[in-house]
């Protein structure tokens, strides 16, 4: 669909002749006055009271994306978005003066593909002239404490992309609007400001914070959102609205509210015009005694509202009759229809100064036992098939691009991107991702993850056939991770793709399901290639089910060029039976040429991490414990649920104080399997050549026999004196510090001591001391904290028997046919041992690899002679500094490409430098014929996006305008710093 | 308002000149295609289906009409009719194939009148194009059985004439449509024939009936709803709706309701446009089995539905898409948007016979134990005060003609009939008198009448001031029945004013509270009346809480002209004790020259009852009983409540088997006064010149410490012969013959013994043999029915501890702050024995007076020496037959007459002919200018009055065309045959 728009044609054109400006729809005869021109007047001596209108339309939560658009299962919850926006423009069309935003394109695209052109026409009219305006614009509102950045610059792009083609600049949102998500992290800020919006509105944050801030006029500031970017680069207006995003108390007029309309009419009973005016009047002279200006915002809306707007306008249309018609005897409130742009807008022209804000709002609590940290881990096995998904449908996007037009349509027939785009922009919602969705929307999502791949699967055999030379079938095994993968369970040959999103080779542990003893294998080439067949582990074997049965795996090193493919072949050499039985003897230590990890033979359990290379060593043990899930006390009703965490006690029951373990030691792999519970287990597993240690544990179905809901945590207890500080990044980027007990910007009076303590871990989590830092890279968000010193512990898997009140209405107790006894999930901890000043070299490198796997493909047999066995996209690998963070088709003829440097400023004596690249000289297979700078978006071209200057109260020097950015476009090398992410659009031709 | 239009002036003046239509609007340019000319094509070859959109708006149930109308309260209810009519609205100009109907004109009213001329004349194109077509049009849709038809014809004429004013012929309705009242009343039918509605469907009928109807095709019928008018005036087509008046199963596509809505983008999830109209199918063809022809209908809406009409029109329009599109492929359904006259309409081309009915259709059951017979006594003072409100309304009526312009705006300022006449337009609705809506509501009604009547009492005063030359102010006195009244009570002088408003002399007997011992009387004529001072009974003084002290009571005898007034005067004689105690001994016997009435010495009880003129007399036993109303059982969890009348046992309890007596004899008066329990006491009464018995009955309030509900009935059983047979009126007008355990249109398989044998008193109800009729004339609507042989038994009060689970929500349980222990409900019965042949001669005139009672006005001292004392409005009394039922003004210089002839045919020697009036030697005081004869309702000229002709299954004559009214209009005499009523706008001056 809108890949293929004439328009965009027109734009890259736009681009070749040096025009940098997105083209406008067809229809733009009309001279547009939207955005700042196109709002109401104010009166500069009156308290001024912003009504917005809005709708907050989740992308599914307890319905899902499509039941939502349509107004299906209307039992569930009434909504029925095709009908809000129906009935919005019918509205808008009643009187000029009126006014809507519009948030989620996802919905916005569904509703927007079944108009007639000449309801399309008078949707473009009324955006253009401001009435309808676009806010955030992402494909989603995404929540911020559990998805991955790439995921939602990807999001955000689609949806911004759509609007952008659609409506031109009058479509393009100058504000970031997040009013539902649970908490904010620091990195959306950061992302939202390299986006271009002048500004951001929320409305949850912690009840404790939101006190102080009204007392102190603080609701409205300026968020520094990046320790390493170069101010305003990553400052953000922000405002907290006054009543999350409802109305004011009394004020909801929505079919979906119960508030009285205004009875204006003598002859009936029951007028009321004086009354509502009256009240309304000391809501906002109350409202304006705890924001700074003469303006105030109204939130005329809430959850699926406007479905029948006429309710809304009405009324609000009298209000404004009403309550402005008592200026005539001397009141000085001043009502209007408005947007958050135009709201902002006043508020700039205030010309103050703003509190400045350098850490997060996480974590989120509205109440002094309801801290929203359960989420961080809720669906934890969805949080990682979205992760997945995200590094397939990297690969399958760059696969595309290097694959060229065949791609789409090769020997394996048609396939797409887009599927797979779309389902991982709905997966980043705020109640997709975060696990706060009802199980049959969780089930949606997947599905959608699922058949997105399945479309992308078709891009990469295709791309793959074309660059190698072979139209061999190409067979994929999405259960690598219980040990499932029927071609080589079978196969007595067959031959393995392994392609590497990354733009640096990397060297990586196969393990692949077989049923033979010994095996030969060679790289792409002819080389031997070491490897062993261990058997599968007693875990793997309890959770596969029916859908596998191979006994041991075949494990060995391979590894891949960047953005590229290497080709391996397997050759099954000895049926017959399993490998030498595991030694049942929890040994002293394994180690390999980096790490060596001891263990208490006693317990079974680890007790010493030691880095060979630095000589460092720390005291490690590591074990798994459970919290009791409070199903409300005397102090509050409050359960643990799919939003809030809450333990009945801030000790967590062990779940046993010894391993039983098993032993595999070979010259590849060596691990240790511990044995917990039957519902708890764990590999301690070192590579030959990894400077990681990897702890896959398996846990689950959590036993609910005793109607304890339990919340499994494992806990690394260390030597490290952390003086009660950690560290965990924000959506997979910045570090942020954390302490016990505290937060940076308040006085917190600490109500929940393990709850109130925990943070959202996006890929990592570290604490130090001044000689040693452990970091944790995960495979998918999670909750955790450091409750004592030297300690960490991190939130696995949950199982809740009460819901929350948060709205879901389900117990988070998720299970399924195959697993009727509860879910039972699997995932990897990977930790590495460093000196402070040196750590981000290991850590950073070590989370992008888990970010973007490399995708292993299978054909069966030799590969045919001419097959081409080896693959790079790129002329040379990357600086180890620079991530390719995007590489997409845009266009027939374009390409979208993100670089990014993944190093902060500071943090890495080697890496925390500006790098350059040369754009020209990046493909080994595309001639770049043209380049141009867009925003982080890709919504606007970089030298055009100008942004609202805000002046911080403590930050004495004035910002300059980010026209430092001007020029960079039209050369072919570009420099990037620490932290940076740089945005091009690129005119390729294939070689 | 509407009284002023300058288009009823120019209605008149047409009226004049001979011209007899009624005028379009002014905007009528524009030729109109509306009506049966608007309808749709159908096809001859295939099943077409009906799709009528409709929404049915209760003018008060959960919520009262204004809150209804705005949309307040939607925590109890979510309904706005504002908001509604602005949708529907908008959507019908989107797609001029839609259809819409919309029926009360009470919420069209209130919504006309807030829009603005641009959308009015908006409204009026959809009108005249057929697109908004008005169904019922009445103020409102009528309770069926506890309506007195009086009444009922008023609140129609009033909306009707709405209509006509706003909307011309093309906002005529064409069809009745009753969808929701409980039951249907014969009386009803015979109405709506008059008023000339083509056709009348309804939704609710028993459910043995509707299945012997579907089994038979006989779901559409012709109801012939009289015995006395010449078919086919008081034939009906008569259908009955396929799914009460909700659409099919699956395909409720309100925004109150939950169906899958139609999914048709293949791209989004769940696309099931082919199970939608798979179903459809199956739907409409297993529909047309149970109907004759190859046309049904499907009532698309219910409650309150098309606020947001979007939800529906969009879901609609894809249904006859996709249904229609099979049609390429072999479909034989045909789905379009339709009317109920577009429906009628297709079934009037079908030219078939239908199945003839005379009966009525109560009681109503929905279920084998739902008997929703327990309304026809819901809240009794309610029932009571809106059949006061009516005889105040008739009266007020008449003065405001008879006084002229000065009644309006006379000495007491501006006072209107236009307030209580939309009062109890209102209180005609099917949740109003029936006594179905919840507290808050019934108290709404009540409040309206109460300030309906004081706005009326203005002009009743200005206009007794205009017709007696005294401007003396008057006072009223609303709480006879409990004998307070301030003026009377410390009065030493003052005068009474009778005003009659039967077109015939009554006599009539006064009880007012007093406080002296002796007065004197004299009549107009300074002729000295008779009087007694009686004391205030043991009952009255204990309802009357502290409303009033008076300890007697003066009663005498009153005479009133027709149309007019007498004044009382009336002076205290004596102060003192309180008159000579009453005997406590139950005499044998009291007497007056028409009557005796003996009684049981032992029990205190009735024991006979003789008329001494006919000499008749029959065994009489009278006591009061309470079922144990039924909160469910293993049968049925069906409880009583406010509709539903369910015993939990056929034996009702006995309240006493003796009553305590008091006895007052004097010569105006004869009184035994019974005391059954502290709820529960009786006086009864005969009056010198009376030929009735009165029952003054005191019930309340009803105890429940026992946790039983209690339905009370009194129970009269004689010597009569009846065979299982007993008699009802219905609507106030012609009488039904009962059978017990018998409905005369099916073979009735009876489960309720009690409740399925009882059926609506809204006037009088007889038993009778061959020699004695005893009739009993009740002073509001009450349920009864005859269980035993010669038995009579009437539910006076029920107070009820369960709801019974049709939607009202709230136990029958009235109490309030007077009443904080329950509601005391009193209430007359006034029993006549005669001769079955001459019966009717007594009971028609003696159930008027109850019905149009004499109005007391007081002032204070002797009347001012030039007052004129005495006046009738008429030259001369109307023959027996006939009655006055309605003067009211229309114009300024019109008024609407009303005669009807009070009797059935064959019912009495004496009276069942033919009589006429000369309409020009009428009035006293007016002039008669001109003439000319409407339909019932007021809305059509009687001669333009066409009906289509329905060919009865039974019934081998043609009926003949109704022109043979034409030309009546043209002679100042007039004929009325039994049972007629003939209405006239007549061109009057003021003499």
């Amino acid at each position: 669909m809108a890949a293929l728009s004439p328009r965009l044609v027109a734009a890259v054109l736009c681009l070749l002749t040096g025009v940098l400006t997105f083209p406008l729809g067809p229809d733009s005869e009309r001279p547009a006055t939207c955005g700042y021109e196109s709002c109401h007047a104010t009166k500069a001596n009156m308290l001024n009271v912003h009504l917005v209108p809005h709708t907050h339309d989740d992308v599914g939560w307890l319905k899902t994306v499509d039941q939502y658009f349509y107004g299906d299962r209307n039992d569930i919850q009434h909504a029925g978005v095709q009908y809000i926006l129906d009935s919005v423009v019918d509205q808008l069309l009643k009187n000029p003066d009126r006014r809507f935003i519009y948030v989620e394109t996802a919905f916005f695209y569904r509703w927007w593909k079944q108009q007639s052109s000449s309801m399309q026409q008078t949707v473009k009219q009324l955006v253009n002239e401001g009435r309808l305006e676009f806010v955030n614009g992402g494909w989603c509102m995404s929540d911020e404490a559990t998805t991955h950045y790439s995921a939602v610059i990807d999001q955000m792009t689609m949806g911004l992309r759509f609007l952008n083609e659609t409506f031109g600049a009058c479509g393009r949102p100058r504000v970031a609007w997040h009013i539902d998500p649970f908490g904010h992290a620091r990195e959306h800020a950061s992302m939202f400001a390299q986006m271009g919006y002048d500004g951001f509105f929320f409305g949850r944050l912690d009840y404790q914070d939101r006190d102080r801030r009204m007392r102190s006029k603080e609701q409205e500031l300026l968020w520094r959102a990046s320790d390493s970017l170069t101010p305003p680069m990553a400052d953000l207006f922000t405002g907290i609205l006054p009543n999350g995003y409802n109305p004011p108390t009394g004020f909801c007029w929505d079919q979906l509210c119960d508030d009285p309309p205004i009875r204006d009419d003598p002859d009936l009973e029951d007028y009321n015009v004086d009354d509502v005016v009256k009240r309304f009047l000391v809501i906002a002279n109350s409202q304006a005694m705890v924001y700074k200006t003469n303006h105030i915002i109204m939130t005329m809306g809430s959850d699926f509202q406007y479905e029948n707007a006429n309710l809304w306008y009405k009324n609000l249309d009298k209000l404004i009759l009403y309550v402005n018609a008592k200026q005539a005897s001397g009141s000085r409130v001043n009502v209007l229809y408005s947007t958050p742009s135009c709201y902002l807008q006043e508020l700039h022209r205030a010309n103050l100064s703003w509190a400045l804000k350098t850490d997060d709002f996480f974590p989120y609590a509205d109440g002094a036992h309801d801290f929203w940290t359960g989420f961080f881990t809720s669906r934890p096995a969805l949080k990682r098939y979205e992760r997945i998904s995200n590094s397939n449908l990297q690969t399958c996007n760059q696969l595309e691009v290097l694959g060229g037009p065949a791609s789409r349509k090769g020997p394996f027939g048609e396939g797409d991107s887009q599927t797979l785009k779309k389902a991982m922009a709905v997966a980043q919602h705020h109640d997709a991702v975060s696990g706060t969705e009802k199980q049959h929307v969780a089930n949606d999502y997947a599905r959608r993850l699922a058949q997105g791949w399945q479309h992308c699967q078709v891009v990469v055999s295709n791309s793959l056939a074309a660059l190698s030379g072979s139209s061999a079938e190409r067979f994929y095994c999405d259960n690598l991770n219980i040990s499932v993968c029927p071609l080589t369970e079978s196969s007595k040959k067959f031959s393995v793709g392994v392609y590497n999103p990354l733009a640096r080779p990397v060297s990586w542990s196969v393990r692949l399901p077989v049923n033979g003893t010994a095996y030969v294998i060679s790289d792409p080439k002819g080389k031997p290639v070491d490897c062993e067949v261990v058997p599968v582990s007693r875990a793997t074997r309890g959770v596969r089910r029916s859908r596998g049965f191979a006994v041991n795996e075949l494990v060995f090193q391979v590894q891949a060029p960047p953005l590229g493919y290497s080709t391996y072949s397997v050759s099954l050499l000895q049926d017959g039976p399993p490998p030498a039985p595991t030694h049942h003897r929890t040994p002293t230590a394994i180690q390999n040429k980096f790490l060596r990890v001891t263990f208490d033979p006693d317990t079974g359990l680890l007790s010493s991490l030691s880095n060979l290379e630095t000589e460092q060593s720390i005291k490690l043990t590591q074990n798994f414990y459970w919290y009791n899930a409070s199903d409300g006390n005397s102090e509050s009703n409050q359960p643990s649920g799919a939003y809030i965490f809450r333990p009945n006690s801030s000790t967590p029951f062990i779940i046993s104080e010894f391993a039983k373990t098993e032993t595999v030691q070979t010259s590849v792999v060596q691990e240790v399997r511990q044995w917990f519970a039957p519902w708890v287990s764990q590999v301690v597993r070192l590579y030959a050549d990894s400077r990681a240690l990897e702890l896959e544990w398996t846990v689950g179905p959590l036993p609910i026999d005793d109607s304890l809901g339990k919340e499994v945590i494992t806990r690394l207890d260390t030597s490290i004196k952390s003086s009660e500080f950690f560290y965990t990044d924000s959506n997979g980027r910045e570090m942020l510090q954390r302490k016990k007990d505290f937060r940076p910007t308040w006085n917190l009076k600490q109500t929940e001591p393990i709850a109130g303590n925990y943070y959202p871990i996006n890929s990592r989590a570290f604490i130090k001391d001044d000689v040693d830092q452990l970091t944790v890279v995960t495979d998918r968000s999670q909750g955790g904290g450091s409750i004592h010193n030297g300690s960490l512990e991190i939130m696995l898997h949950r199982r809740l028997l009460h819901d929350d009140a948060r709205g879901v209405g389900e117990p988070l107790n998720e299970f399924s046919r195959i697993f009727p006894e509860g879910l039972v999930v699997r995932g990897r901890l990977l930790l590495s041992l460093d000196r402070p000043p040196a750590a981000a070299d290991t850590h950073r490198p070590l989370a992008q690899e888990v970010v973007l796997q490399p995708l292993l493909t299978f054909t069966h047999g030799d590969p045919s002679p001419n097959t081409r066995l080896e693959f790079s996209g790129l002329q040379a690998a990357l600086p180890p500094a620079v991530h390719l963070l995007t590489l997409t088709q845009w266009d027939p003829d374009t390409v979208l490409l993100r670089l990014e440097h993944q190093f902060q400023s500071q943090e890495s004596k080697v890496n925390s430098q500006p790098v350059t690249v040369n754009l020209q000289k990046l493909f080994s297979t595309l001639d770049v014929l043209g380049v141009s700078e867009l925003n982080l978006s890709a919504n606007q071209w970089r030298d055009e996006m100008t942004r609202m200057a805000w002046t911080p109260q403590t930050d004495k020097m004035t910002s300059p305008p980010l026209k430092t950015f001007r020029g960079h476009s039209s050369t072919w090398e570009v420099t990037l710093k620490p932290m940076e992410i740089r945005t091009f659009l690129l005119r390729v031709s294939v070689r």
